[in-house]
């Protein structure tokens, strides 16, 4: 399977990465919308993203590793249009109408694209679907963290007099125990998640208006128990520049003749590097779309529609034989 | 979806349940080889097995709630010739075998069946091929209980002196934990799950005896850390009348240039009933079973076959707005 990368940040670089561990995966190339000197990968050749056209006949999937803010609402139904593409677009209230727009341009020009890949959206989706399937008499919750979120952090960086900042998503361990139980709880925002937030500031900046303007914020923060605690350079350098991730999705439902045996379902996920996993779920999905694509498949998918079975470099024959 | 169920022992009866539970569902019967006035359902009617080929018109999806010892590996293929099949055959070894029987018989007639499905071999199988697939350099370890062990409990009820008993699969929470720190340990069977035996003993009966006969049973007990105790018949019906199960299947990895992140993606199940939990999964396969068919699908499939959309109630549509 011959893979590319249209883009090149920490996604993409986790992309390359993972194809290097898929021992079925050829890395045809790294595209770039920056000047190819100024890109250095892992040892995977790059061009700028104008010479993508003439690489058409070269690749089998191309992995656009993009923000969902703004980049992905344009560039996947238009690179949809040439190539079989993965993305991981997570605004999760504007899936259906990207997912409309990649289908369009997917099944206009006969390929096959993948919306919304990764871990959530993506195998969280897919544990959500699972569990709600089979326990339909249920309630599910997803928990996330404890983890950095880049979105919110790059919200405290907006605010005057802050240099630099990191902000953790903590899901609150009384509401996952409440949770497990079976208990299936009404829980508001701030019963699931508190934020945790590192901050450098400015020499003199004025930190009283600083941590109430975090705290105050409204969407990032207004809504949680959130906490500011004032470092300095030299410990968030130290401290606070992994990318770890990961959360929970857990169904609780009943069954029986009156409801009176109790299930528990839960999908959990503790990640190093959220950026890295991401990728590795990318380009397994990626091997997918390929063999989708071979067997005449066409049109814009989610994690929903792929057979669990195409994920696997592995033989029909040899998952039954040892994974079954 | 028009459904029935063939054999009603605790799986029968937790299909019958988990059909009523499906919005989606009607059940048609429940087809017994024993004399229907001697089966009690909720509610369902039952017919002698000997009626089923009548409905060959009436019945979208058969499932069938038999033993995998001596039932099925005759059953499945035999009823695939007349209907869309659904079983769980849990022989791990000898699925490859009964695939491909089940797998003529169901293309000679045109039919579609799956096999092996439930929560192992069944969602836990599913759970141990994504992660190999997201995280191709690392390790899966699957670990039961606590829980009933059905088979177990069987073994040692033949034994001279015994009137009954039951035995709880316990997994060795050091070994658990072990993994989930992402050290990949090697295991042994004995480091893995202890065996707990509660045994009601005739009046007289020998009992370090019977004690030493469990702890030295190949294959069921000789390789475990096995506990033995003698309870009353009154305490085994108050204490012990329960069909409780569960498990986790682990699987840690790493990413990174050099292998320098950790991540654990972990699948855990909590059940009160075991029976009825199985039987949910596979009402939840049937539906999709049926959608396949109707698309002309044909032949043997497993859990790894199916894509999750065709598990749920719920449109396309629905799912990504609400589920992605």
């Amino acid at each position: 399977m011959r893979i590319a990368i249209y883009g090149y940040g920490n996604l993409g670089k986790g992309t390359e990465c993972a194809a290097m561990a898929a021992e079925d995966v050829e890395l045809v190339g790294v595209f770039s919308r920056r000047s190819p000197e100024k890109v250095k990968t892992l040892g995977t050749p790059v061009y700028h993203a104008s010479e993508l056209e003439s690489f058409a006949d070269k690749i089998d999937v191309l992995i656009i590793c993009a923000g969902s803010a703004t980049d992905l609402p344009e560039m996947t139904p238009a690179l949809a249009k040439k190539f079989n593409v993965v993305d991981s677009f997570d605004t999760h209230a504007s899936i259906p109408s990207h997912f409309d727009r990649v289908n369009e341009s997917a099944l206009e020009s006969g390929h096959i694209a993948l919306i919304s890949c990764g871990w959530d959206p993506g195998m969280f989706s897919v544990a959500r679907l699972y569990s709600s399937a089979i326990l339909p008499q249920g309630k599910d919750y997803t928990f996330w963290g404890r983890g950095v979120s880049q979105g919110h952090s790059d919200a405290i960086r907006r605010i005057e007099g802050v240099l630099d900042a990191r902000q953790y998503t903590v899901p609150v361990e009384a509401a996952v125990s409440a949770v497990r139980e079976g208990k299936m709880p009404e829980l508001s925002t701030r019963e699931k998640h508190t934020r945790e937030c590192y901050v450098v500031a400015e020499e003199g900046a004025d930190l009283e208006r600083i941590e109430r303007e975090i705290k105050t914020m409204p969407n990032y923060f207004a809504d949680y128990d959130t906490t500011v605690t004032f470092i300095s350079e030299e410990e968030l350098k130290r401290e606070h520049m992994g990318i770890p991730h990961g959360g929970r999705v857990i169904r609780t439902g009943k069954t029986g003749i009156d409801g009176e045996h109790n299930h528990v379902i839960e999908y959990s996920l503790k990640l190093d590097s959220n950026p890295e996993f991401t990728a590795s779920v990318l380009v397994a999905f990626a091997r997918a779309i390929d063999r989708m694509y071979k067997r005449g498949i066409r049109g814009c998918k989610t994690v929903f529609d792929i057979a669990p079975a195409d994920l696997s470099p592995l033989s029909a024959e040899e998952l039954r034989a040892h994974m079954l």
